[in-house]
């Protein structure tokens, strides 16, 4: 078995944000997001899976319907309910933001 | 909603190892793990779950039964199928060795 790393192996093409699949069980998915600067500005995310996030690089904010937003640093991690609206509202332009997200049932 | 961050909130008493619940669901279990020199020399893991670990601090020396080993250092992420037989042989004695654990089915 040889370890991964999650700070490398980085797409040089980040013009969108970047999703690499590290787990998939039938109730588990893990994965790499890297953001450049990326918003879902196009809308709220509507899961009905739970979704646990940590920030290992960067820096992001995440907005909630109900007008909260959370800021985001190395190390921060939050759990986001099945079915809470969210969106990320900003992640910082000038270096990647490197999550992990897990989402799970 | 207010993140907690990996790296902060550790126990002053890190004789032993320190596993600090994160998420616990139905099919998935996520916990933070702080070692400080310590291994699991005492016997293997046989764990009925999958188990995702990334060391996020320190290093870390996972060995399998089979007699392979894997070193891990922040950012490395491993997958650990149900019942692969393993123990922790050697983590970082000089600093706080910080894992995530992901258990899952």
């Amino acid at each position: 078995m040889k370890p991964a790393n999650i700070f490398e192996s980085i797409a040089d093409d980040l013009d969108k944000e970047v999703f690499d699949l590290i787990i998939k069980s039938n109730n588990v998915l893990i994965e790499r997001i890297v953001s450049t600067g990326q918003t879902s500005d196009t809308g709220w995310y509507d899961q009905d899976q739970s979704e646990w996030v940590i920030v290992l690089k960067g820096k992001a904010i995440i907005a909630f319907e109900n007008g909260e937003e959370v800021s985001l640093k190395p190390g921060d991690h939050l759990n986001i309910p099945a079915h809470s609206r969210h969106r990320v509202k900003w992640t910082d332009p000038s270096t990647e933001t490197i999550w992990v997200a897990v989402h799970y049932r």
